[in-house]
């Protein structure tokens, strides 16, 4: 089969932390994969329902300052669940290829390793939220925290000094938590394959690399 | 210790379907209390804190039709959640009486009997919600269909004659199927201690045995 028409029928999850470049391969994979002929179904995390957008609200709202770790959990699952239920379910029923920018990996990272909840109790409710639909590769993309700082920095234009300030050096600490929770789930494989790519070199690179790799493990298949 | 003393510290749900006089009883029984020199955290679901105010909206907004069943349950739970951080945690700690009015008994009745998801998965994702925190004891109100139908005509004046069309047997049967979930999670104490109450005699008179129970039950503590 003429590739990428491998994918028909398959969900991926593109994650990783920000300025890792995983929105930006995100596109343009899609991009690639629609070109080609294949009919795709992106979804982004939290929102991209009616009812996602609502929660997603909640969970923004800089009011809620006094949200709990477990509370905040529930609401990205709640998210999720719509997420599955309304538009991820229905496009692998049509053999859509799905590909979601972010999932449960995100949460096993932020409010796992980086937050301090256990990988189980996240597990747990992750497999009641998605019910049957698991990912067939979850892809994660990697970089050292300086890169991720640099990147976020120019996004952003920010006029803040590179590093130094205790609220600036606690964001670095939690950063590198957050990278450490990509990392261990991979390797503990707690959603099942991953797929970890060197996100460091120029947007062109990565994404030829991801497209030699997705094509080997989808081939094999 | 002088009775209602021994509930310090105690956290008890008081639960049943719309129409069984839960509220009321609720609203006697922390009013008793606190005329007694208790300290009463009073919380009710969904809601009770800013945060479960604005999930309350998102779980009750008529245009959200389209809502799974599964990010419903999500949703209740993270009210939960954070219900249980902001005010049942600590209240626990200070040594007050915690009455919750619904909790994951409602969950278990509505999401799982009547709605259809098995009683493990809400189990499941709701141990991760409270965390370490379980109520006490479970105070059922129960009440045969036909009677919480008549309370709850006379209480919203409804003009529908009482019990012809689709949609009007739909409901009794829907609530046949609440009831039964309560009843049903009683015997298997999914929840830990359950007491149920005939809730179909005078409120005055379902208060009054409630009383008698709930001292027979914490006194023997």
């Amino acid at each position: 089969m003429q590739w990428p028409h491998q994918l028909q029928g398959k969900f991926l999850v593109f994650d990783g932390p920000d300025g890792s470049g995983k929105s930006t391969q995100f596109s343009r994979f899609a991009e690639f994969c629609r070109s080609s002929g294949l009919k795709v179904c992106e979804v982004r995390e939290p929102g991209g329902t009616h009812i996602g957008e609502q929660i997603r609200k909640v969970l923004l709202d800089p009011a809620n300052t006094e949200m709990s770790l477990r509370c905040e959990m529930m609401l990205y699952m709640a998210s999720r669940a719509q997420l599955i239920e309304q538009l991820i379910r229905p496009a692998l029923g049509r053999r859509e290829l799905v590909l979601a920018d972010r999932f449960i990996s995100s949460t096993l990272a932020y409010q796992g390793t980086a937050g301090g909840m256990s990988p189980e109790e996240i597990l747990a409710v992750g497999r009641v939220a998605v019910g049957s639909i698991w990912p067939h590769l979850t892809v994660l993309f990697d970089v050292p925290e300086d890169v991720s700082e640099q990147r976020m920095t120019a996004r952003h234009s920010s006029t803040a000094s590179a590093g130094g300030d205790r609220m600036e050096r606690k964001g670095r600490e939690y950063h590198a938590r957050v990278r450490q929770g990509f990392l261990a789930q991979a390797q503990a494989r707690l959603l099942g394959e991953y797929l970890v790519m060197n996100a460091s070199p120029a947007a062109e690179v990565v994404f030829d690399r991801l497209q030699v790799e997705l094509k080997r493990i989808f081939s094999a298949v």
